[in-house]
């Protein structure tokens, strides 16, 4: 078996590096000096792996979101039908399980704090946002088709629930003592199935063997 | 009228510095020179006014608290219910209204991340992060108790709605463009209606006018 290459080793050690650095000081104060000491690695080594602390960033923040990716994914594998793919997001997202990583949790936090002054960090933290929404989007959109109902308010209930996942992140992080253990999955998924229960049929879709009429919803409050 | 103590313009000066400081370098960078710095005092006026760095962090925070505290009270000074008050705390949280402080959101969504990393500023933020369950849990329990329904998972809730307020305030600081302006207020007051309309009521109790039997609930799912 070939042994992984050099260069995608001393990559990782200096994304891991980055990780610490932030993790004890925040990006700002992340020096290359402080990233390479923190790796275990001269300077010069991260100059010549990474053009600038922007690109070690970008790496760090692929790899969160691959980790993120893979836990879906390892659950969606095995969903039946759009409410089970949905849920398979929610756990992935909050529920504990043998995958689950505090760390990279912790991480996502510190980043998202760093993206309020940082504009370089804001930029690749929103693109891995604008990813978030758009999966929760397909999944939530998936879902209210399967059910028969129409697809309405999607854009606010997927911030909603990007919103809700973000939250539990900080809390987990800094309070995790304070709030009930493991409230948060199944919580965001009554919340869902709530959402979906109070949204409109669609005219003429067949619900659970019988004709539904286009009906006022009673679960919204305005 | 008697002008405000020359003490208390000083020390609004340094808390304020240490704002900024923390904005543009974190907490852990924020050495009393550089909160003097982005004071415009010497550091030797920050050592008379001020113990510690912690100290300044605490004020800071109960300033953060007593802002939040008055958005509240306004709102649900001339609220006529419990559900009004619930509903005002939504909004002082989550709406925006000529007293919106988007630089009081993003100084505490950086504190929570500092509170990561810096056990001093764990302790400090987990005391406002308690207050603020036990506010919830408290407006909670009324509404249901108007409701009817009997008090049930307040724990989770209250931690649920407290997660949805923290994550819209880092969504907020950080990637405002990619979510639907004002849409977390009415979404939350909707996630809050659709919890207490799925709680059991209490047996016997009259609801509408008509007494109501013991029944199962059918807006959750597990």
């Amino acid at each position: 078996m070939p042994r992984k290459p050099n260069t995608e080793l001393r990559r990782q050690q200096i994304v891991d590096g980055l990780l610490r650095t932030i993790a004890a000081q925040g990006y700002t104060g992340a020096t290359i000096q402080a990233i390479a000491s923190a790796s275990g690695l001269a300077p010069g080594l991260v100059h010549y792996h990474f053009r600038d602390k922007r690109e070690i960033l970008v790496t760090l923040v692929e790899q969160l979101g691959a980790y993120a990716a893979s836990r879906f994914q390892a659950r969606a594998a095995v969903a039946a039908n759009a409410r089970e793919r949905l849920r398979a997001y929610i756990d992935a997202r909050l529920a504990y399980g043998s995958d689950a990583n505090p760390d990279a949790v912790a991480a996502w936090v510190m980043i998202g704090a760093e993206a309020v002054r940082e504009p370089d960090v804001r930029e690749i933290y929103q693109r891995a946002v604008r990813q978030e929404i758009a999966l929760i989007r397909r999944l939530l959109r998936a879902y209210l088709l399967e059910c028969g109902k129409r697809v309405h308010k999607l854009d606010a209930f997927a911030a909603g629930l990007l919103a809700f996942v973000e939250g539990v992140f900080v809390l987990a992080s800094n309070a995790r003592t304070l709030v009930p253990t493991g409230f948060a999955a199944d919580m965001a998924a009554a919340w869902v199935e709530r959402y979906v229960a109070a949204e409109l049929p669609v005219a003429g879709h067949a619900v659970a063997g019988k004709k539904t009429v286009r009906q006022k919803s009673k679960g919204g409050q305005r």
